[in-house]
């Protein structure tokens, strides 16, 4: 059982666990071993304390030799659900569930709103992880909402196991071509079926699918855990970064603007610290 | 007149200022050229995002080529006071006022808690600034309550200027030394008089003075403007780091703990962002 589960390799999520390093918690981070990709994509930092104008590459450099330095690792699985368990909190990755009595979301923003059904058809038929669930698609129809030309690896890999991908990408130059992958210029709307999805509307028509797969760099906090409050698709927060859920924390840009490294940095810190109050009050 | 003035050269004030400058909001930053003394003091900072644990005296190195590099001066002037003009606040520093839009207090948190009459006497023998009010007490007889070895310079200025200076070093291992300062080792407790000072109580007896001297890293921001909202020391702010007082914003060690660079630099940039707004709707 861990003290604290992390979600999210942004600024916000690096900050809570140096601080819960140093304060001695056992701790698990979930995210990208690359860190995130907002972190990696900067061009130039102007306003961050302590670091003149650092290119996004060279932050992330320097964040990966502290977390070394430190013993800090990172758990490179998406994380697909996060369950109340009473006393404390499982996060499901795929198959695999960890147990920790805390959680800090820093899960990041959504670049592009959740299309209708989505939440509701998560874990029937739509998935955010090509490598969790692809397997499962063997020979079938899919949609992939692609966000970004980061993630045609993945397409690559659903498109060797499916037996038709219609891709959505919603990025410029796209790059990927294969024989079983139709290239859709339509937004995707709407995503439809019963119990399980069996269908995608989209701007310029209707495709019947099996499944649907998003990829995104992040995903809504509200999909990820039941009765999370959120606003605007924001989770809400108070001063100490505690959302509605008890021992649920939240911290950077998915408790919304500005969205920046150092009010991210700031959140990591006061949720890590709201995190470590916590665990003082339950042990009395 | 300024769109912000910033007063304070932690963390906070320093994260403010960066943001401010890089959305090209004029500002002023009040503060000490050398940074605040928790910058300069920090011995080894494990947990701030980017930089491996670094000196106190690295990070202001740091900051320093930062704000030369933008063209951000720091004005080294003691705040005395801030003054609600209506539409805008003026920063009053002994003598000279200064005009801004909006204000963010960034000033830290007090090490030690105000005593009594402290804020009732300000400006009629109560001072914080020996280079400001020093002339004020030639030939006559103060305390001198100093919380740092670091101000001991600021005690030999005004033991140049009074007849008598009773020295209350709240602080370990007193270096200075004069035939006119009467070291007393009591614990101020209050200060008496009727419409100016005219003595301090400590904890071992009473003294007739003409003024006292509180030389202290960090003033209440209580003491700096009437009427902002205070709990248990620190500045009551919401999650966009305003105070009760439109225009008014506070981020860092003054809104309370963690007292943490981390958490003092996101209060900075959410506060910077706060003004920007605040600015842009008194245009509309």
């Amino acid at each position: 059982m861990y003290d604290v589960a992390i979600i999210g390799t942004g600024p916000a999520g690096i900050s809570a666990a140096l601080t819960l390093k140093a304060l001695k918690k056992n701790i698990i981070l979930f995210g990208n071993i690359a860190l995130s990709e907002k972190i990696r994509r900067a061009e130039k930092i102007n306003n961050y304390p302590g670091l003149n104008a650092i290119s996004g590459e060279d932050f992330a450099h320097n964040i990966s030799v502290q977390l070394k330095s430190l013993n800090i690792e990172i758990t490179n699985k998406q994380v697909t659900g996060i369950y109340n368990m009473d006393s404390h909190y499982g996060i499901l990755c795929n198959t695999e569930v960890f147990e920790a009595q805390t959680v800090i979301l820093a899960s990041g923003v959504e670049p592009i709103k959740a299309i209708d059904g989505e939440l509701e058809f998560l874990g029937r038929g739509v998935s955010y992880c090509a490598t969790c669930d692809g397997s499962l698609y063997k020979g079938k129809t899919i949609a992939v909402i692609c966000t970004s030309s980061e993630y045609e690896n993945e397409v690559q890999y659903l498109s060797e196991l499916a037996d038709k991908v219609y891709l959505f990408p919603l990025y410029k130059d796209v790059s990927i071509s294969l024989n079983n992958i139709e290239i859709i210029n339509g937004i995707p709307k709407q995503i439809v079926g019963n119990f399980r999805v069996s269908g995608l509307i989209h701007s310029k028509g209707e495709l019947d699918v099996d499944g649907i797969f998003m990829l995104k760099s992040a995903i809504s906090p509200s999909a990820l855990i039941q009765g999370i409050e959120m606003n605007d698709g924001h989770v809400v927060v108070n001063r100490n970064c505690a959302t509605n859920l008890s021992g649920v924390f939240a911290a950077g840009d998915c408790t919304g603007r500005p969205y920046q490294y150092a009010k991210a940095v700031g959140e990591g810190n006061v949720a890590a610290h709201s995190a470590v109050k916590y665990l003082f009050s339950k042990k009395g």
